[in-house]
């Protein structure tokens, strides 16, 4: 299960929509053959895994980390091509969630007298698609926040300067990030205070979506967000746009979506992410800066933080990395579980996931 | 040497204001014999380890973490021991730098034909006596600063809540730190907050000097710090103190110095160290607030840190744990260098260490 684990991540990045999927073909011990999903409306994986043997294994086994799908979406339910092969037994990571799937890929394998077993490696076949699982599961795309702070949590002096230093083991893991995300999503402010590129450029991979978060459109139309060649993939939501930086930023080919605004005036966060899941974009790192990670933690909407901690003392009056106001009671502060912590040259990495309410 | 590191060890938090020193006598791949500095006024590590072989170990090798003293103190001078014992050859983890030996212990050895070799695991034998070469070379005590703070830098909400959860590896580890230091150093405001006892509970261990930061003698005398048994081992450092308050806390058994104000009305952080340095407190613990961490900090007189993070976000208008106003330039934010990170429960242990200018 391990090796479909490893040939489903080889694809990671570039499948979305659809999960990272990996499948071993084995038999009398001996690996037959391997496959992964490359990419939405490319062959799933399992269909990968028996070409090379003519979509022919009779007696063998398939491990495959992700339940063999029962429908026809753009390619055949891969159930079926399973049966076809005289495959005698699969091994399964993890139930599809999907609920065009769950659990009927395991009842069509079963009534064609195929062995299934299931919940083999689970939390690594979970995690490894995890963002595919919060979509389905939460109905919204899944979100990481990544917060660069100094060890006060400030991100500028009280004059607002923010000439960042962050290391360049840092910078290389958030471009690794970049790589793995479908889209980065950012604050007017931060466009407006350091014009970014939001490309890959430390290591190599595909550019993910660019979103901009902009209420009024107040960005400059001279930003390189806005001029080619990242125009054509940089999204913009708004929610009361001025028209003619509106048609300006449409004849860059950079798309505008208009949504309603929060109590605050800014784009309504969890209308932002349904804009974001309907474009098939479902798994979100989230930039900055400091006001739009407070609006996605009040909001309850973070799946995942972030954090690197660079050594250095700022002072209690600078501007905070977490820009949201304080509950009355310590008792109800935002409480996080660590995952893992990384020396990242003399940066700290914290990887830490709220535990929200239930109801949230 | 690792072996007399580890008898040094032993002693660990009783030897103040001497050093932390042990040696092992070894002849023919053999060890002879074993000792270490007990406490002040007790015998030196050399002449401890000499006493099970009668003082005689002739042709033998002693390895010793630190230079072996030359001058009469309250004991005679160990290179004499050493000569005496007929030793051959003497290894040695770092020189001395006290004034009265730096050099004066080796050449006596060379004088009397001993072989000296020095530098064999010199940064840890300097890391084991961290505060005595501080005391030496910065003519100060060495100051470890102890913050625990919610993952955005916050010890309260906006209204002043602060009752801290921290986990049980945290305060068991805070506990241990308290056993091997001098002294404990606090603000009136946190024993008017808090009335904390400041003794050795989670741990084996002797209590610590307990020291409080108090200008006008404002805290309780119904604190528990002020009431037997913790009254005899706690100091209370003034400014300008109520006399009716002074005479109280004299007669419960507390001791009250009075030194100068800074320019915020506080005891003037240099001379609160050249208090305790006469008193022979050469390695401090200071444990908060807020306010005394950031006038540490900003007299630049920190040499350590701890920071204990619990996993909590809790906003940006709660208070801070690090109570100093911000540089204008960010280039002039304090900077640290990592020296470790180890998740205590769901709490992380930050140490680090400023750099500050070589002017401090």
């Amino acid at each position: 299960m391990q090796i479909a684990l490893d040939e489903a991540n080889r694809a990671r990045g570039l499948t979305s929509p659809n999960p990272l999927v990996g499948a071993v073909i084995v038999k009398d011990g001996q690996i037959l053959s391997k496959g992964y999903h490359h990419r939405a409306g490319l062959p799933h994986a399992e269909v990968e895994a028996l070409a090379p043997l003519g979509g022919k294994a009779p007696g063998a086994t398939m491990y495959v980390n992700l339940e063999p799908c029962s429908h026809t979406g753009r390619t055949p339910p891969c159930s079926a091509a399973v049966i076809k092969a005289g495959i005698k037994r699969v091994v399964i990571g993890v139930q599809d969630p999907d609920p065009r799937v769950n659990g009927n890929g395991i009842r069509l394998l079963e009534e064609a007298g195929i062995e299934v077993t299931t919940g083999v490696l689970e939390q690594a076949s979970i995690a490894l698609n995890a963002a595919f699982f919060t979509a389905i599961q939460k109905r919204r795309p899944r979100v990481s926040l990544k917060v660069a702070t100094s060890l006060d949590a400030q991100i500028a002096t009280h004059t607002g300067d923010a000439k960042w230093l962050s290391g360049e083991p840092a910078r290389k893991w958030a471009h690794q990030m970049r790589v793995e995300h479908d889209a980065i999503l950012v604050g007017a402010g931060t466009v407006i205070a350091d014009d970014p590129s939001l490309n890959v450029r430390h290591v190599e991979g595909r550019d993910p979506l660019r979103v901009v978060l902009d209420s009024t459109l107040r960005t400059p139309l001279t930003a390189k967000l806005y001029t080619a060649p990242l125009a054509e993939g940089t999204i913009v939501i708004c929610t009361r746009p001025d028209q003619d930086k509106h048609s300006a930023l449409l004849e860059r080919g950079v798309k505008v979506f208009q949504v309603a605004e929060d109590e605050s005036g800014r784009p309504d966060i969890t209308e932002v992410l349904s804009v974001l899941k309907e474009l098939g974009y479902l798994d979100i790192f989230v930039e900055g800066g400091g006001e739009i990670h407070g609006a996605f933690l009040q909001k309850q909407l973070v799946d995942r933080l972030y954090v690197v901690v660079t050594p250095w003392l700022i002072g209690e009056d600078g501007i905070s990395a977490f820009r949201f106001p304080s509950p009355n009671k310590l008792s109800e502060a935002i409480r996080l579980t660590p995952i893992a912590h990384t020396q990242l040259g003399d940066d700290l990495m914290l990887t830490m996931e709220p535990h929200w309410e239930p109801s949230s």
